[in-house]
């Protein structure tokens, strides 16, 4: 029960063009979380209509992994945050890369999982920083 | 910056149809919040070409709030969910509604978005409190 | 000759949330068919990139079937007509279901399809049923 | 009640690319009917909201007609049909435009709408035709 | 260094239904030009991860093509051009054949992939002829 | 007839992530070129039906420039690119700013569309080079 009151109240979140304002990392993450335990079902399931689904699924979610991380490079981050945070432009080609055919899209290996997640992790650190801000 | 440690830290969340298992009511409520956003933008922005992009991006925005609203009746909910929770059906009918035609597509009414909103905060109630269980 | 008098003249039908108030539940079970027919060819093909496509196109097709119901659940039935049927709420659940993970999404069991063809029968039933109440 | 037991019962539709074998001309003509209904909708009613929206989903739906025929001239009729229906491939040519830019997409008179049901409905007797020889 | 200056210069190009004006076959092409490089790949990589990849990509990518030619022949081309090149009608519904089930769609050869590719060349010969025209 | 023979031969292009190998940068600006037209027609035309279809189609355009934008940063353009052109990350960062809401998805300014053409002119031309070398 306690864990249910530490859940998180105040997401407030973000991306459409218009812009309306509101962005949110945890966009790119819940899809990568879903990558992340996509490749963990493949693992753990040898059935081959299984497995075919799960390269399926696995695609698609890795495509709105690069989706919700290209709108946050473009819509969201403006030059001051880029003057500020130097390493912002490498860090999202390196995270959608690590979504895509060197990443989670082209194998089955839980630690490219990993890796986007943490990624997904520092940009979310800078990303709160600056709407702290 | 307080509030930035007091930030989610662990939103698990969730969707595809694999299924990955990963489900979280954050993805309908943050296309709700922007849904709300562009409402508010609409209201106070009297150029028509402004109007009408808030007006083409309010319908993307509530669809998929009633997709991922949909996602969650049928993918993630059981029947003993229903059993115990025998509102729920009506709830996700009426927070589907909300997203629609007589809701937040087919108005520039932010009082329909906060309905939408607070329909989307007591599915996220009961959400966790089947998760936790 | 004769069956092409017989065949169908004026089923009109509907689904978009303007609304233009054409519903007709034969745009999910013409999706559904077509799923039981890809589970039909998988199953009497061996070759691995005819079933490969075929695990690819149902996991389409399933999805339609999903979303054209959500839609007349959502959109075009309102609280008289669930007054009426208590039965309608469980039958789209079930329905919806039937199309996902635990039906024809997650296996190649034309069982499953059926299963799948009788319950939109039976929303498909009491559609008319109110349409020309 | 006569009406609903007059109903068609038996129409196997089609489409996918597999393909499964099921086509049905329904597929276009539901979303005609659609494309229609909103065009009257959009004529008595002037408030800008709504018929903003009207001109987004109508610019949808007229896609979608299009693209179910496409399907159909492209996946289902064969070089034996456009033998024996020599006015095919302009019959489906001048249908496809008439959801286009000269024809629904492009204006709100329902002429135009009258005009390509009555195209779709040439298309389908052939359809029927062949599918019953 | 030369190759490069003697690269294209001035590609007109095209396509959107308002319609704005700009079409160039160029689109199909590439997306053909993908499918062939998706077979070759597939054929000379046995990881059957890869290989489910290769398919579900070719499915998509071979769907791009048949649009981009349907677009062409149904908002480009005007009855005056049917009128001067009375084999465009075939040339159509081939090349868009080509690209789906009995095409590369439908399997992994190479071939296939060739014959589109020369039929997506004829058309451009033409729609650069009307257009210069 | 001339101006045909100059017209591009060999435009190889690209894209999917499997990876095909297949990019090119003009589809990108086939795109940013029917964005341009669109706003040239919208200014020249003030019936409200079409200016309602010129801004619907517009933003669907310019999405799709930033999507090729990113696809080629993050797909095509490896490490070592991005140390010989330091520019590039920026250079992409401004450009699909251009096809979005303080460009030409938000409002109707030639000028914004023919910076965004010249934006990928620059991107094209480093892409060549690369491609070249």
């Amino acid at each position: 029960m306690l864990a249910r009151f530490l859940r998180p109240k105040a997401t407030v979140s973000a991306h459409c063009d218009l812009p309306c304002g509101i962005y949110d990392p945890a966009q790119a993450r819940i899809e990568a979380e879903s990558v992340k335990a996509i490749i963990e079902k493949y693992e753990s399931n040898e059935d081959p209509v299984f497995r075919a689904r799960a390269l399926i699924i696995k695609e698609q979610r890795s495509e709105l992994v690069k989706h919700h991380l290209w709108v946050l490079w473009t819509d969201y981050f403006k030059p001051p945050h880029f003057e500020k945070y130097p390493q912002l432009h490498q860090l999202f080609n390196e995270a959608t890369k690590l979504a895509g055919a060197t990443g989670t899209k082209g194998g089955v290996d839980t630690a490219k999982a990993d890796e986007l997640l943490a990624k997904i992790d520092e940009i979310s650190k800078i990303f709160w920083e600056t709407k702290n801000a």
